[in-house]
């Protein structure tokens, strides 16, 4: 995957500054349509009409339904929700010292032998989707079409703030690099940077509440959690975060940046000959340790594949094929609940075998994950030809039913796109920004209490769950 | 307060179908305007704007922004929201049997000695608030004016499901009417509603999780609390619900409907010669209990009155002259942390004083308490002197800005006003559907697990709180 373009021209916030296209484009459709009016202004009774629609533009208070003309209802409606409820909400992106964002990415070139920092990008990696909500910030609003949030540059007029560090390029910019300059440090960045929040009027003001900070793997700022856990974190599961740290209803789940290449050919089976496949790390801590029992059982079946495989160019070169010529690919819990492969095979319309009983998913309220994926308990998963059995069973029609879904909902996991990954996640913190704000009204006139247990609100599951959703 | 139309009548969804009277309303504003156009359309100058104007409202395309002369963005932003992500969420209002609706006004009359009950109307209390929903949704769109939600009869199409159940006046069909007929029995409503519910294929599809239901009397539906718990429940407060059964998160606080007349006069204290009014119960349970030591406290003070009353109309009388002629009202908590007095100062002008700890609050992600009350701690208030005092430190000027921030958010606690209670709790409800697709959504993929804890996502707070928010 290409990286966006450079930082250092993103950062300008001005760089499309004139919207003259814009009103030139009126002009001529202006010009395009008076031609048609005087054809049709030959009659008298459209004069009066001509008059009407004057005063209907031009004599109508602004709060009034701008189109009488059409009394169906539905633009009325559409109009009314728009001018009251709904409009966009407003984000103020800090303009962060240089250490939080741009000079991370010059650590995580010095540490891999560069000089010439003129020519860094942010690197590709499986938890760039920082970036790319840091970029779409630094767009134009003309250019970021379809976007649920304008950013605001005075924070008085702010609904939320976003502190865009690169918490999880930090985390890995001495990662493999065991000779390389041990000059940069995660921790002392973590703890800079709530040295620095700490002074911000607007952070101070909620203690960070009306915030949003992404930490999408799941060691970013793990050593400052506690400072900024009441922010809207943006997070890839919940797996290194203790319940008062973070939860589905104050956090938002954010996929993965997909490493291997979409899927673009033909729905159907005949060009997916391997019926399950993997591709990764055989040995994992806690929740992954089931990688390697799986291994053992599955090995030996004729139509699975199952290799042992770190990040390499060349290994996602091979994930690939392996991904776009098989109906199933197994997605077992890594070191905690989610991992990136999900999102790999979801683009590669290779139906995904969630072996993950804690994972969370991003975007749920829109996407139905039992439609795209097949989930299946850690126990179930263990019995001896269970899985691949199970997987035998699922006839052609289904897995296209599958896949007919995977292609319909893979927008929401394209970060570069501008129906994508990034819109989406703008959309499901705005979602947040009610309750931020009781949140925010209730703290204000708190009366002091002696409480047995935390003051919380929860919403809960009473389902008991299913051994597979198939 | 006088209750609306009868229910026969506005069972009637099509009562008001043409909107005739719209329409000629803006023929005669068409006939007033027109002449102020003639004098402004002498100057050939002005034709051109006409004519900008004619196809601006006649051939542009609906779907493009309406206004193109105002290009400033705000209106462009609106449309654009308005248009495509918050298109009016669609509920279905199940047409109940009437022994869950009508059926109990019937059952109120009959205990009251009526028999004729084509005159029976949905009587006026504290916990109307389900009979204005209900009433709402039996308008007309057109009728509707400004509602974030829209009526959809085919159930297939709905977002959410509305029962419009009558569950606090079931609760009182048979108050003070000991020697009455004892047919009506709230407990049996309750368990045929459940019943009757546990046979809709839409309340089984995701066990009620979509569904909206009225409970504000807080012993409403006390009964079947664990059948109903997974909807949206409306309520008053959560003093007889367990955590597991309602939360800030999943459910919803409305305001009491005020039983005291609004006050209409001028802002200031001129005519507010009492510091602090209290008529009410003296004695009540649990919390409540504060009340008898409060009255003990402040009966001695001379510019407080504080007085022992039930509900009457000769009573709602004389508590409207003191809350109108009154700086502060005196808010305890009762059985529950809440009560319908806090909305009868609210709508007297009569600057809160709430002392009761564990409070919660109708719409506060928009309306924040500390700008239109005081909040005092149950210790704090029980020192001797103390609460009086405090008041009377509060200066003219600060009791003007709370009257001005009471007068600008007592539309929401109007049940009967087009901008008022109904359509914001609407609103607010609209505000959970992300959170409640996202849990249906997951519970059909949740795995089974061994969880040492129930499996919730909660919200919680980190203040300690204050002993008084002045």
């Amino acid at each position: 995957m290409e990286a966006p373009s450079t930082p250092s021209k993103s950062r300008n916030p001005n760089k499309f500054q004139s919207s003259s296209s814009s009103s030139s484009h009126h002009h001529s459709a202006m010009a395009r349509k008076s031609s048609l009016v005087k054809q049709t202004i030959v009659c008298s009774a459209c004069f009066v009409l001509v008059l009407y629609a004057f005063f209907n533009t031009f004599l109508h208070p602004t709060d009034s339904p701008p189109s009488p003309l059409f009394p169906d209802g539905v633009v009325r409606d559409d109009v009314f929700v728009g001018s009251t409820a709904a409009s966009k909400v407003k984000v103020f992106m800090y303009d962060l010292p240089r250490q939080f964002t741009v000079g991370i990415i010059e650590g995580h070139a010095r540490a891999r032998g560069s000089s010439d920092f003129s020519k860094s990008r942010y690197p590709g990696h499986q938890h760039m989707g920082e970036w790319y909500l840091f970029a779409d910030l630094n767009r134009t609003e003309e250019e970021r079409v379809g976007s649920p949030v304008v950013r605001v540059y005075d924070p008085e007029e702010a609904d939320l703030f976003f502190v865009p560090v690169f918490s999880s390029l930090s985390l890995i910019v001495n990662t493999n690099r065991p000779g390389a300059d041990q000059a940069y440090s995660d921790e002392k960045m973590q703890d800079e940077l709530v040295q620095w929040l700490e002074q911000q009027v607007y952070w101070r003001r909620n203690s960070g509440r009306d915030h949003v900070i992404a930490a999408g793997d799941p060691n970013a700022l793990y050593r400052v959690m506690d400072q900024v856990k009441n922010s809207v974190l943006l997070l890839s599961d919940f797996g290194r975060v203790r319940p008062d740290q973070g939860s589905l209803i104050k956090d938002l789940i954010i996929p993965y940046a997909h490493r291997i290449n979409s899927y673009t050919g033909e729905l159907g089976v005949e060009k997916r000959n391997t019926l399950l496949f993997f591709m990764g790390n055989r040995y994992r801590k806690d929740g992954g340790k089931i990688r390697d029992l799986l291994f053992q059982m599955l090995e030996t079946e004729d139509d699975v594949i199952i290799k042992h495989g770190t990040q390499s160019r060349e290994n996602r070169r091979a994930a690939t094929r392996g991904m776009h010529t098989s109906k199933f690919c197994l997605n077992p819990a890594g070191d905690t609940p989610s991992a990136c492969r999900l999102f790999d095979a979801i683009v590669s319309l290779c139906v995904p075998v969630i072996v993950s009983d804690s994972i969370e998913l991003p975007f749920e309220d829109v996407i139905d994950y039992k439609k795209i994926a097949i989930f299946v308990g850690t126990k179930a998963s263990l019995r001896p030809g269970y899985l691949a059995s199970l997987l035998r069973g699922v006839s052609t029609e289904r897995i296209l039913e599958f896949q007919k879904e995977l292609k319909q909902v893979s927008h929401y996991f394209e970060y570069g796109e501008p129906n994508g990954a990034v819109n989406e996640i703008w959309r499901q913190v705005s979602q947040k920004l009610p309750l931020i704000k009781l949140m925010i009204n209730r703290d204000k006139r708190l009366i002091k209490r002696d409480l047995s247990e935390p003051d919380c609100s929860c919403l809960c599951t009473n389902k008991t769950g299913f051994v597979t959703s198939i």
